[in-house]
């Protein structure tokens, strides 16, 4: 734990004041009417997956339970906050603040890394109203770039296939230095291999590899190639040798192999690769479209990869020649802005208070809050794979394998089915209660393995790039039925309609 | 300056290990190769503006100026860079990482919060090729992002005109904790006059500005209604009153003006509202959209915002009533995620070495880079009014008022002409040179009031949302014959075409 706690703890920007205002406000508006004890179920979960996709990646769970465990004002927030809220606040209120902590805030969720659906909850906070709603938009902060880069990483994982290298290439385009960081991290858990991010290798010990820059190579002019120093042999015992005369005699080999000119080839290119080759004798790597090679003249069928082929073959070193493909792609802009869809909607709604489930409603039933606490299973049929979600009151009886239980759509009083398990999972875990850890939270490579295998238990038309099946989300008959009179309850009587 | 710096140090993250694994393998491979004292030219340049607007704000300076002074690896860097480097790499260059420093570095740029155009260089960096490689992807990072959501900020601005309130609630559906810090940052200098991120606002001094959740208002019931408490008049010398009965009261004469019924209202919200009021006497505010509003029943041309009317008309204590208008809008994940694009493509490209152009050339002509360390100017005409930006050598006469200067096209020839400017801005200002800050570095608020007194020397035509006419970016003509002759000498010569 203690490298975990490391890790977590590098970025002081994780703090009680990285939230909205209105937290504060409302907050001290929760305290001037009494509601200071007041018990609070919130739940935290989005409405759709990313990506026109039908799975989502959960991520950013450890980083909520430290946030939780490190929760309170310092000295300074406390002075800060006195000067923005206005000055009818009562400075008791400020005393109240200062006192606060997490230790009276029960946190469960699903195992980080585990495949979540709509409405199901990612994670569920209980405790104190005000000090619950005073994490909303951290916790919401920590979640949702997390897991929607998480899921990204994952459809690019599946697209690639699991035979291909993929590493993430993004953070000149992140959201600044953060954002970087927790693209690579979280690229990382959906399936990536490596990072080019260095920090992120040094923090949270993500494999960093490398290509080259276009400047590395205009760097080099045809005049230093014959200074290109001497190349270690992989045979140790053998002296380094002077590589100059090495490239030139095999330059004059290969090129009418190739069908293309010596003139072709240009010299400061050719350094900058020899030179490249000197410093990495056993990692030689070369960045070929610097100079746009003119492919009229080549006739191989790789067209602008000529160059790639003939340095590759200038290279006497590794001996053999073998074959060419594409077996790594390193991913950027894309992967790390999620260009498809740059943010999940993950919110964070209130179902219970004080024992009384609690229900945002809308005309927009997309919008409606499922109430009360509640629990959620994965229901699995015979052949492994899950089948649906279900979600049910606190006191219904669990679902257990080889009995029948019935699943209801949320909404559509119609859609209901019975559905008979052969195994159950209990999805939430509790990760925080009592001022304390409770549960194990794994390495980043844990989890990388968790995402692997959790892409594994669903249905591939589930999972698939183009028009995928949704996966079923249901709710229990109770559940269904409590939801329903609660919303009757709620919705204004208006004149005839 | 010492706000600046504490400012700037709050985030450790910025540091020589942000950044991608090849810059320091190239940097090896540069060392290896006896290039350690070649002296470097990078221009920092985009080559589109985002959103396909015609204007794009420049920012991060600060930040950059910040991580070249700071920039050195600690002794844990150097220890987790020879795990990751290949066990060839030589002792002696760990010794030489250890030991560089910024100082040898100048860093040129326009001023932050100046329009910048395509091909101009926002940044010129200049002095030992492996430094300013190393810091290539830090200063990308820095200026990426944080000039794609300044430009989307101050677009967002221009939209709804200045007279209007703006306020930033990206931070939970940020790119984590940084990101979601960097974007209040950022869109306040674009125009924004606020953000609900209240580290921002400490951090940075930014105003902060919030309203309600719907869980504030779920959480309270019609049966707390009549313990809503005591409402302090503005009149500080009247004692706090009953508001309960106020409320009642004031209920009975609004709902038959608006002509709804007293059960149209939903009593939980009016007690969220009440309880609102009490705690903040003189900023109240209401959400209205928890528990939909059945519209049917209410005439007034206000649509769903009736309950915020009722609301607001039964407030006795400020008195008289005024005008309703949408005079302030809140804008999350569509400003800082920049929906529209995500990512604005800055790229670091080598053009000078030793004092000899580079450039990298490509059959795509929007790839090919600007040769040379260039000056650039902006030509205003007799109405104030920008004309065009010139590019130029550094040792080409710069342009003077009242006197022609032939502007060409990068890439067409045919395309040129002569600009007699009334007025001649020369854009860079050396910031960093010789281990020291050479030019003042403005506040976020006068960084905020430079954008916008920039926004206004432009043409509308280069604002506008819908089909903005393109602002000119163009070369003297000793720079467009220098480049293209240097283009022809790199370009390979193949066989006949």
């Amino acid at each position: 734990m203690a490298a975990v706690e490391e890790r977590m703890n590098s970025n002081p920007l994780v703090q009680p004041l990285l939230t909205d205002f209105y937290q504060i406000t409302m907050a001290y508006a929760y305290w001037k009417s009494g509601k200071v004890l007041d018990n609070a179920v919130f739940d935290l979960f989005f409405r759709r997956n990313p990506f026109q996709g039908e799975f989502t990646v959960f991520a950013g769970l450890e980083e909520c339970v430290h946030f939780v465990r490190n929760f309170h004002y310092s000295d300074s927030d406390i002075s800060y906050l006195k000067t923005v809220m206005p000055s009818t606040v009562d400075e008791e209120f400020f005393t109240f603040l200062r006192g606060i902590d997490g230790s009276q805030v029960t946190l469960s969720a699903l195992r980080e890394g585990s495949l979540v659906f709509p409405r199901v909850p990612l994670m569920r906070l209980e405790g104190p109203l005000p000090v619950i709603q005073l994490m909303e938009t951290s916790l919401l902060n920590l979640v949702n770039f997390a897991s929607l880069v998480a899921t990204n990483a994952a459809r690019f994982r599946l697209a690639a296939g699991w035979d291909k290298g993929l590493i993430e290439f993004g953070l000149r385009r992140s959201q600044g230095p953060d954002g970087g960081l927790s693209a690579s991290k979280y690229c990382y858990i959906g399936g990536f291999d490596a990072t080019s991010n260095v920090l992120a290798g040094k923090l949270c010990g993500i494999p960093v590899k490398g290509t080259q820059a276009h400047a590395f190579i205009t760097s080099f002019t045809p005049d230093e190639f014959p200074h290109v120093g001497k190349l270690q042999p992989v045979d140790k015992s053998q002296e380094p040798r002077d590589f100059y005369p090495v490239v030139c005699n095999w330059l004059k080999k290969v090129t009418p192999v190739l069908r293309v000119l010596e003139s072709e080839v240009h010299l400061g290119e050719l350094t900058a690769f020899s030179a490249y080759a000197v410093a990495f004798p056993n990692q030689f790597l070369a960045l070929v479209d610097t100079y746009d090679v003119i492919s009229a003249g080549s006739q191989d069928r790789f067209g602008r990869f000529s160059l790639s082929i003939k340095t590759y073959q200038a290279m006497p070193v590794k001996g053999s020649r073998c074959g060419h493909e594409i077996d790594t792609f390193g991913i950027g802009t894309h992967l790390v802005t999620c260009q498809k869809q740059p943010a999940l909607g993950c919110v964070f709604k209130l179902v219970e208070l004080n024992g009384d489930a609690r229900m945002k409603l809308s005309q927009d039933i997309e919008k409606v809050t499922i109430p009360g606490k509640k629990e959620a299973f994965r229901l699995y049929g015979g052949d492994g794979r899950a089948l649906l979600d279900l979600m049910q009151r606190c006191d219904d009886t669990p679902p257990s394998p080889g009995k029948r239980v019935l699943c209801r759509h949320p909404f559509d009083e119609a859609k209901r089915a019975y559905v008979c398990p052969s195994h159950v999972e209990t999805l939430y875990h509790v990760y925080w209660k009592n001022g304390k850890i409770c549960s194990p939270l794994p390495s980043l490579k844990e989890i990388q393995e968790h995402v692997k295998s959790s892409l594994t238990l669903f249905r591939q038309d589930h999972m698939r790039g183009l028009n995928p099946t949704p996966y079923k989300v249901s709710l229990s008959d109770n559940l269904y039925t409590f939801m329903h009179r609660l919303w009757l309850n709620h919705a204004p009587i208006g004149e005839l309609f």
